[in-house]
């Protein structure tokens, strides 16, 4: 085994990637003083300088945990539940965004949302009728929806309240946009289940129900059928979670959260949409001229910086790394731009690979903080080409008694303590 | 909302696609009788047949899991743990495959395996050292890590005893080969942390030492760990959990999983390999001539079907999609082939985009069974043209006295009676 040839050049550029070399930086002075003078006695003797008490007896044996759990040390990395929630009204559990990396979200930390509560499901029971507009109405039966032709895909979820517009807005990335998450979804386009049962040629929408207290009702334009919509069983590759639909979903990429309906017991195809009140009294946006935006489909392109981001503090000057997530129910992140001056410049942020259409893309950008206050922000520019506005432009076209559909650009503020707080409360 | 233009073609090639419809499939009798007749009739008054009791109440209030779990009737869907297993000796937990879907595994069933059980500890007082022929050695906290650049990566991780070559063979995919799983890993590039410390020109193997009771040992080559080597802190979103190394890791992606040491604590850089327990006595290959097979690293490209797969049932004949995973560690799948008579002839399956390196692969085929005993298996391709081989071709050149790195085609016999079970046993 030779090293390879390029060690030394590599040696040689090392200094000025040594960004976290400066004496403030990276464990301070414990590494510049004790911490490394500990570690270079200890290579005398080539044994590390302590053995933890856990490295003394055995671990947990195996079978301590049929299904594995998180880590105790991690017990607050849980769903955000708002104080003070009406029971169904606005039952909502948010990811904390803040907490989390790369794209995929937990199963165990995928928002909620619901409006009769989570049912328990016997999918064995269950069933799925599809009928209206169609040659032949049919009931499928869970194993029917298995014997299916299935494909797994990797999108985002977010409800159209993500943030709503009225103040005191949210601490929090999770606060501000934690009814977001991302999975790995597996089921059955519903495009191959439609022509199983013959659509007819004067269908327009499919009425979609859900099996809960609530029987969670929208209207789905039939090209958004057509094109790719999923009946969803899998998440993440389990079976989903009660909170998501057990034992069967719909899924429609970059619409809003609500319309994916949950528990999903019932497909209508029909000419007109249904007017239910997800659609009318709720779910549409009052425009300044007090008409109503109904149909809205699509969640705007949108990013959020997660780190740093409201609640956390940098605790040394230097180098931090600001990342975060973006997505764009259009398709694909084209670009990321970030501030780290209030808005006067932009600088472009790397993208994680792979970047999948109506997915969470992660970015990541270096910062060298200096110490002083700062406002970072991030802007997302989808395939598209539509920018991510901010708060003011979209107050100044929408009103402020707008609700829904808040794709805002959304600013820190860094104090020079490096408290990091939400710049627009 | 028109309708879009091409369904009447759609419907026109709605026949041949509909692969569900003959009598004896989905549903079967119930679809032609009884339940399609249901479904007609409740078109009438455009209510469904039956409002479910989960209807009738509501369902649990937002806030009754924080941290959420599978549906109790997913129960049974758990770690896979082998019956008079040896603590310590042969711990080992495997992931449900023929129960997943999709290639993401969820945190709460990958794979675990470890030898001296499952530390609980604090990341708080979690060190990791890095010593031995470096400029500078340095001893890193969890923040001072969280500081670096961050990277996440969708890689599979193996262990190299899966299977092992001695009967009896598993009588599941899990049993098989599920000490395999794939997740979406966060942390920061080895290279970089190695470039900060300074490598010397002397450094060949890097010796990796995990903070259990085993104090487990590896000895990685310096190429691997300037190539796309990372420290990792995160899996699917959240932090490591206990079973996979919490609260860091190493992931040497494409390595066999032993190599990728959890509870990371210190890295070594040395001239020469430890030449420890874990890559002398264990895991390494003893062949025909006696002598052995040692650094052995990369995980050769391999597949396995995980439906129909040992241990379920084809309930009808008709239309049934064969789908599984393929992997290798030495890229990306460029192929999968799929034999329903015996290996006699092979078929193209479909791969599920996005195919990534290192990663597992989806793979798909349509297949109508006609009710006659059957033997099906899968061949992996990877991108450098490996060809997965049969046991019996492994087996030739091997012998049987060698234990790990089994990679070759399993079979699975289908029954008429539509059992389906190890055709290797």
């Amino acid at each position: 085994m030779t090293a390879p040839t390029d060690t030394d050049d590599e040696l040689a550029v090392t200094s000025r990637r040594r960004f976290l070399r400066d004496g403030a930086v990276i464990g301070g002075a414990a590494l510049a003083g004790s911490l490394a003078g500990e570690a270079q006695a200890a290579d005398a003797d080539n044994l590390p300088p302590n053995v933890p008490e856990w490295m003394k007896v055995p671990g947990d044996p195996m079978g301590s945990q049929l299904y594995g759990t998180p880590s105790p040390f991690e017990k607050d990395v849980v769903k955000n539940i708002p104080k003070n929630l009406k029971q169904y009204i606005s039952a909502s559990g948010r990811t904390p965004l803040q907490d989390l990396d790369g794209i995929i979200t937990p199963n165990g930390l995928f928002y909620e949302r619901h409006h009769g509560g989570v049912p328990t499901i016997d999918p064995a029971q269950h069933r799925l009728m599809l009928h209206g507009l169609v040659d032949k109405p049919m009931i499928f039966t869970m194993e029917d929806l298995r014997r299916f032709p299935s494909q797994s895909r990797i999108h985002f979820l977010e409800c159209s309240g993500n943030p709503v517009y009225t103040k005191p807005y949210g601490k929090t990335a999770s606060d501000l946009v934690g009814l977001l998450s991302c999975a790995e979804w597996t089921g059955v386009s519903l495009k191959l289940v439609l022509q199983e049962a013959g659509l007819q040629s004067s269908a327009k929408w499919i009425v979609a129900e859900g099996a809960d207290a609530a029987a969670l009702t929208r209207s789905i334009p039939i090209e958004k059928c057509l094109d790719d919509a999923m009946l969803v069983y899998s998440q993440n590759g389990e079976r989903l979670r009660p909170q998501q639909g057990y034992p069967l979903r719909l899924l429609l990429p970059g619409f809003e959260g609500n319309m994916n309906v949950k528990w999903l017991r019932r497909l209508h195809v029909a000419a007109e949409p249904a007017y239910s009140r997800e659609e009318t009294s709720k779910y549409t946006d009052l425009m300044p001229d007090g008409t109503a935006r109904e149909f809205t489909f699509y969640m705007e392109a949108k990013s959020i910086i997660t780190r740093p981001s409201g609640g956390q503090r940098l605790t040394a000057t230097g180098f931090h790394e600001i990342t975060g997530i973006a997505w764009s129910g259009h398709g694909k992140i084209k670009r990321v731009d970030i501030s780290v001056d209030d808005g006067k410049s932009w600088q472009e942020a790397e993208l994680q690979e792979p970047i999948l259409t109506r997915a969470l893309t992660r970015f990541r950008l270096p910062w060298h903080w200096d110490g002083e206050a700062a406002v970072i922000q991030s802007r997302a520019i989808d395939e598209t080409g539509y920018v991510q506005p901010t708060l003011a432009e979209l107050l100044a076209v929408r009103g402020d008694s707008y609700v829904y559909h808040n794709n805002a650009i959304w600013p820190w503020r860094v104090a020079a303590s490096g408290e990091v707080t939400n710049a627009n409360s």
